[in-house]
């Protein structure tokens, strides 16, 4: 996941805006995750987790050490689809773009589940990826987002498989690529636009690291922009007079940071990285910024996205009205380079319903929030889905310090409750 | 030296500030040249420079190839320093900074004068230094500035010696280090603060790249300042409303661009590299831009100077009141990183006298001009300096396609004018 999810948590609780349920009537998915929890099978499956722990442990080492940067998820979608393979799953492929996955096939006249975690990373490849371990502590760059959910879901698998367990629905486990900010959710975006399940699916499962009362209900979506400014450079003395596309760039951050974004819902803006110019004594050729937008709504997002981009052309214009142009006049040029829709799952949708059902069951306080994962993809489709911790509680995402904890107990209760909103959704018997 | 000598001249003509001599007395300069120029030793002297062409070919490829970084210079420093003592200079030494230098003694009571050219390139180590020939043209970084003009310095002496001239004046050969961007003219620095030498040198003379006619008598002065803006940083969503050190650095640049800086004498400001931030979704933990500040005016360099740093504050109070300060406020640091002395050498002085005269008995016109060179140096402490022209037709100084052109009888004219402006001024009989 981007480090969205779990600062948007906290920055929906900061708002006011996380929906705690409260006290409310049972309802029908109440009575099938307290079904289902309450079975001996269920209590089959939890032990088969358990016995599973130091092995989830050591599939996630394996996997980590196979470095998985945005679009070279080769290698290691290779290795976690030969897990899914062993793991008797049937239909076990690779689409076109690198998603890897297999069926486990229901009893029939169900629905299609996905049930995925994702295989890139935001490493780049000659990052040092060997697993170092200091206590109850596992340290490697991508070892928490998202390569500990991967064993998990064949955990999973196995669980459902020892406890006796079948489903009505077919479920598709998957490991996907693109789910990091470059790669663009381009896994679930080909899954859902392209893939052969295309039709099919009708919930839509991510899990991403942390702990099970999280139900990311709501899609983030973001624009991103590197605008680059351009000029004719020269000499900072001989050319002295000339425009300077760092002076246009700055009018139009100074312009952008006079958007007032609506609080609700909640809308943000971003310069997030500035470049330009090769020395001290040269006007720059080109500078360049990049520029994240998101909302939690469509509209909003859109309108400030309409908002910003109508700002370029009058910065512009400003600089070359404000010096010489007779070398040639500043242009700009906006690039789109990240693009994920806004989308939502109602807190009324079965799939949200069985979510905090098995979460309320469990003894837990569900939390609804939103976040930035390939659940933005089928929420933006209207398809529901939800994404949901996987079990680890992991530290420093995204950075070269990245880790995990490993706490049995509360690992394997995350997990358990995971287990349960897909065996609920899938109707497991 | 810094591209600015020769882009200043053109913008000196351009600006109508260029001094052109016309009609005029002669003086006793000119009588002493014309004398010097017309007598049968400076015809052996220059049958020396034309029969060391080839030599002066090679030894220019020998020393290019030794690369010559800033702050990096030793290497090629003492393949000069042996080349001086292969001439028979006396006190052959290197100094403490890396400045390689020899005397040829003169006859006695006569002044100490400087022949310099800068060992330093702008490029990095590791940057491939091979020369490429191409017809009549020499391909490498650094071959044109100042590399080219080391092995002119060298045949000046022999053509003295062939030529059998004596001096008053003692002169003092060298190669001097630190003259490029980053160097801030650490060797003429050194040379003229501490160096042994420092209280007895009466006229400096630095060989750059070009033609004979431009005599640079004026020093530019430069004040370079990095200013990075730092911030408490955050996530773009989960963070937004904190302070960003972009928009602080955006505000004192829009205010920068608004400083009228003076035309007479020509004083000029630029915004030469911006950088920050580490991805689109976090806001920077930091911003930097480095600010180029030049001037011929002393008082209107320390005037532009003064009104710049007093824009940074407010333009981060400013970001400091629009923004959460919550989790800390931005801050700004403005590191000086460049301190070049605005100098003058008067066209009266008897250096500029000479130099002039050379070239006018030469048949050229000489063109005064400002650049920002070692001569700032000693410019700026009162002591006549000019920086002149040693020969070579260089192109795209500073770039990785640097060359110089190969066109023997007016390398050889030019290279006989800088030797006649060098024995004029020694008083060689």
């Amino acid at each position: 996941m981007t480090l969205l999810a779990a600062t948007a948590a906290l920055a929906l609780a900061a708002t006011g805006t996380l929906t705690a349920t409260g006290a409310r009537a049972a309802t029908s998915e109440d009575q099938a995750a307290a079904t289902l929890l309450k079975g001996a099978k269920f209590a089959k499956a939890k032990e088969s987790l358990k016995g599973d722990y130091d092995r989830i442990i050591q599939d996630i080492i394996t996997l980590t050490e196979i470095e998985a940067p945005p679009f070279k998820e080769d290698a290691r979608g290779a290795a976690y689809m030969a897990m899914l393979k062993a793991e008797g799953l049937s239909d076990v492929e690779r689409d076109e773009v690198g998603n890897v996955m297999g069926l486990r096939k229901g009893t029939g006249g169900g629905p299609l589940i996905v049930v995925t975690a994702h295989l890139d990373t935001v490493f780049p490849g000659g990052t040092n990826v060997k697993v170092r371990r200091e206590g109850d502590k596992l340290y490697a760059p991508g070892i928490g987002d998202d390569t500990s959910s991967l064993p998990v879901l064949l955990a999973f698998i196995r669980a459902m498989n020892r406890a006796g367990y079948t489903t009505k629905a077919d479920i598709l486990f998957m490991g996907n690529v693109g789910e990091e900010g470059p790669g663009d959710l381009r896994g679930s975006r080909y899954l859902f636009q392209k893939g052969k399940y295309k039709d099919a699916i009708k919930y839509f499962i991510s899990f991403e690291p942390g702990e099970a009362g999280r139900v990311t209900n709501a899609g983030t979506g973001s624009r991103r922009y590197k605008v680059t400014f351009k000029g004719p450079g020269g000499h900072s003395f001989g050319a002295f007079g000339l425009v300077n596309p760092a002076y246009a760039m700055a009018n139009a951050m100074v312009d952008f940071a006079t958007i007032q974004a609506p609080a609700q819902p909640k809308t943000t803006y971003n310069v997030g990285i500035l470049e330009g110019g090769t020395s001290v004594n040269s006007i720059p050729f080109a500078t360049a910024m990049t520029i994240d937008m998101r909302s939690n709504g469509k509209a909003e997002l859109a309108a400030e996205e309409k908002q910003f981009l109508a700002m370029l052309q009058p910065a512009v214009d400003k600089e070359n009205a404000a010096r010489s142009t007779a070398n040639g006049k500043i242009t700009y040029d906006a690039q789109l380079i990240g693009d994920r829709p806004v989308g939502n799952t109602p807190e009324s949708a079965h799939i949200v319903e069985v979510a905090t059902a098995v979460v309320r069951q469990s003894g837990l306080e569900p939390r609804l929030g939103a976040g930035s994962t390939d659940s933005n993809i089928p929420m933006s489709l209207g398809i529901e889905a939800v994404t949901l911790g996987s079990g680890f509680e992991t530290f420093r995402a995204h950075s070269l310090d990245e880790g995990l904890t490993m706490n049995p107990p509360q690992d394997l209760a995350n997990m358990a409750t995971g287990l349960a909103t897909v065996l609920t959704l899938a109707e497991a018997r």
